[in-house]
C-alpha cells in the first residue's frame, strides 16, 4: 500500500460515516495532507449537510495552501443544495487533488477535474477506484438508470434450504448475521418483500439499530391482501410504507390509507404486478436501493427480470434436507444450466459460524 | 510462527506426498534438522514402504547423533510390517522428538513416546497437533471405529439446487472445481453413490488424472437394478467395484459377479439398505474412507444415520430458481430446525469462481 492509497483508504472509511443518511446522494469523504500528515478530515454525514470537501476545509486548524487533498469522488462543479466544491479546493489553494471514483453523471463526469486543473491544479484520478465505486453502488446505479438498486438477500442452510419441511424458518442464521442484516437495513433506502412474508411472518422490517434509520418498507401485494391488523399497516405512521398494488379495492385501499399507508398502483404482468414498472415508480420516489428480503418467488422475479443487482447469500452451518423444503429462489425456474443466471465470484464473510457471499448479477 | 512450527509444516508436506497411496496406514512426514538446518525429509510413500522416519534415516548424507527429529505422528513401538520407529530414532543418537498428532489407537497411544523417553530422548507432543490430525481424519476414525469415514460432497448453483427444474445438471461446477474432485478421489479408498445417480448418468467414478489411484467403486443398489450395459459394469474387472444390495436374484448377481463384480449382501430397513450395516462390512473390507457422491437421498441418508463425518459444499455463481428443481440433501427431510443436522464452521477455499466449504459434522 502506497501513501496514496493509505490516505484514500482513511477516506473511505469517513466516507462510511454517512451510512444510511444521505441517499440520494453519495457517500463521500475527504483527508488534507500537508507534509504527509492529515491536517484535516471531513465527510458527507447527512443529506442536505457539507459536502465532504467542505466538512474537512470547516476543520483545519491549521493554513492548508500547497496541501494535497484526496477524496473519494470527484468534487462537484455544478450548484446543488452545496456551493460547488470545486470554488472551495481552488480559493483554499489546494496543490494536488487525489480523486477516487469517477462522477457517474454523464452530464457533469470530468467537470470538476477540469475546472480544478484549469485552475493550476494537479489532479490524479482512478486512486483505489474499485473499492470507492464499491460504496456508492446504489448511487451509480441510480444516477445512471433512475432505477433502484435491488439486493436480494437470503440465509439458507448448507443444503440449500430457507426452512425445514415442516416449515419452521426460526432461524436459519445466527444471531451476528441477523444483527448484520439490520446494519444492512439501515445503509438501503427501501426494503422489499412479498405479500406472502407479511402473512406468514408478520414482520416490521425496521431496523432495529439503536440511532439508525429504518428503510421505506415497500410490500408487493398484488391483491392487496395486507391485513389492517398486521404489525406493518399498525405501524404505517411510524415507518413510511409503500404498498404496491394492482388491486381497484378503493374501500381497502382508503382504510389503509387512513392509517398511513401509501397505495402505488402497479399494472399487472403474467397475474403478478409488472416489477420492471414498479422498480420505475420508486425510482421516481427518489428510492435509489432497495433490499429485498422476500421469499422464494419475489428472489425468482426480481432475479428472472434483471432487476436485482446483487445478492447477499447468508450460508448456516446447518442440514435439515427434505425434497420439499423451501429454497431461497423459487417460481418456474430456468430450464437448463446454459440459460442460468450469472454471478461474480463471491466477496466472503465469516458471520460468527455462518458465511456470507456477496455476489454481483453480471 | 516459531521454528517448531516451521519444521513440522515441512513434515505435514511431506506427510501429504503419501496422499491416496497408505491407505489403511496414516499420512506420516518427517524432518531431521540439526543446528537449525533439514538435514534430511522422509514420508511414508506407500502402503506396506518404509514408515516416515526410516524413510528419513535412509536419506542421511552426515551424521545425526544430537539432532531434532519432527514427526507429524507418534513414532510406532510395535512391530508390525516395518520393525518400530523408536529403536531406528534411539539407534541414531536424536536427540529431541517433537510429535503432531497422538497415535490414536488406544492401545499404542503414548508408547512410542514412553519408550523414547525412557531412552533419554525429550519428546514435546502436540505441535500443530490440528493440522497433524486433518490429515489423517480416515484412518483416526478408522482406527477407532472399524468403519470407514465418509465424506458428501455435492456441488450446487447459489440459491441451493443441484439440477435446473429440466433435469440438466451438467455442469454446476467450474473446471478447476471438478478436477479437484478428481484429486479427492484419488484421496478415498472408496467412492460411493446410489443406483439411481448410476441409471442417470451412466458414469465411471474413476480418477482421471494420470498415476493417481481410482477408489473403489460402491453402488447402493437395493434392488440390484445394475445395467450390465451400464459403464460401471463393463469396467468392473479394470476397477474394483461393490454393489451393495438386498437382493436375491441369483441369476442377475451371478452374470455381474461373471463381470468382476463383487456383490455384498446388506439386510434392508425401511425399505432401503441398512447404511449402518453396510458401513461396518465395508470396514471390513478395509476401506477406510469414502468420498459419496451421492445424489439427494443418499446425502440424506448419510446424514440422518450419523455416518457422514464431513461434508464438501462447491457453491457455484449461477442462480436456476425452480421450486421443483432438485436439491443436494432431499428424503423426507427433518422436521424443525432445532433438531437439525450441525456442522462446524467450514474452512473456505476459493476454486476458480466457485467457493469449497469443507464442513465437519458435529
Amino acid at each position: 500500500m502506497n501513501n496514496h492509497e493509505f490516505f484514500m483508504r482513511r477516506a473511505i472509511e469517513l466516507a462510511l460515516m454517512g451510512k444510511g443518511r444521505v441517499s440520494p446522494n453519495p457517500m463521500v469523504g475527504a483527508v488534507i495532507v500537508k507534509d504527509g500528515r492529515i491536517i484535516a478530515e471531513g465527510c458527507h454525514r447527512e443529506y442536505g449537510g457539507l459536502h465532504a470537501e467542505r466538512d474537512a476545509f470547516s476543520r483545519l486548524r491549521e493554513p492548508c495552501g500547497g496541501a494535497d487533498l484526496y477524496v473519494t469522488l470527484e468534487p462537484c462543479a455544478h450548484v446543488g443544495k452545496q456551493p460547488p466544491c470545486t470554488e472551495a479546493i481552488i480559493s483554499h489553494g489546494i496543490k494536488r487533488v487525489f480523486v477516487g471514483s469517477d462522477d457517474p453523471n454523464p452530464l457533469v463526469n470530468g467537470k470538476g477535474n477540469a475546472i480544478l486543473r484549469e485552475h493550476g491544479i494537479e489532479v490524479k484520478t482512478g486512486i483505489l477506484k474499485d473499492e470507492c465505486d464499491s460504496i456508492n453502488r446504489p448511487f451509480f446505479h441510480y444516477i445512471q438508470t433512475g432505477t433502484p438498486y435491488i439486493v436480494c438477500k437470503y440465509a439458507m442452510t448448507a443444503d440449500g434450504k430457507i426452512a425445514a419441511v415442516g416449515g419452521d424458518s426460526k432461524w436459519i442464521s445466527c444471531d451476528k448475521s441477523r444483527r448484520l442484516v439490520h446494519e444492512m437495513r439501515a445503509e438501503y433506502k427501501g426494503i422489499m418483500v412479498g405479500i406472502n412474508t407479511v402473512l406468514a411472518d408478520d414482520p416490521m422490517l425496521n431496523c432495529r439499530i439503536p440511532d439508525c434509520p429504518s428503510p421505506i418498507r415497500i410490500i408487493c401485494d398484488t391483491q392487496l391482501r395486507l391485513p389492517p391488523d398486521s404489525k406493518i399497516a399498525k405501524t404505517a405512521s411510524e415507518y413510511r410504507t409503500i404498498i404496491a398494488t394492482a388491486s381497484e379495492d378503493y374501500e381497502k385501499r382508503h382504510a389503509l390509507e387512513k392509517m398511513g399507508v401509501e397505495i402505488l398502483d402497479v399494472s399487472k404482468k403474467d397475474g403478478h404486478l409488472n416489477l420492471t414498472e414498479l422498480s420505475r415508480s420508486l425510482g421516481k420516489l427518489r428510492i435509489d436501493g432497495i433490499l429485498a428480503e422476500g421469499g422464494a418467488e419475489l428472489n425468482f422475479s426480481l432475479l428472472k427480470e434483471g432487476l436485482c443487482r446483487r445478492l447477499y447469500v447468508f450460508i448456516a452451518p446447518k442440514i435439515v434436507g427434505g425434497q420439499t423444503a423451501k429454497t431461497p429462489v423459487g417460481g418456474v425456474g430456468i430450464d437448463r444450466l446454459d440459460n442460468c443466471i450469472r454471478l461474480s465470484a463471491p466477496r466472503i464473510s465469516n458471520i460468527g459460524d455462518d458465511i456470507l457471499l456477496d455476489y454481483e448479477v453480471i
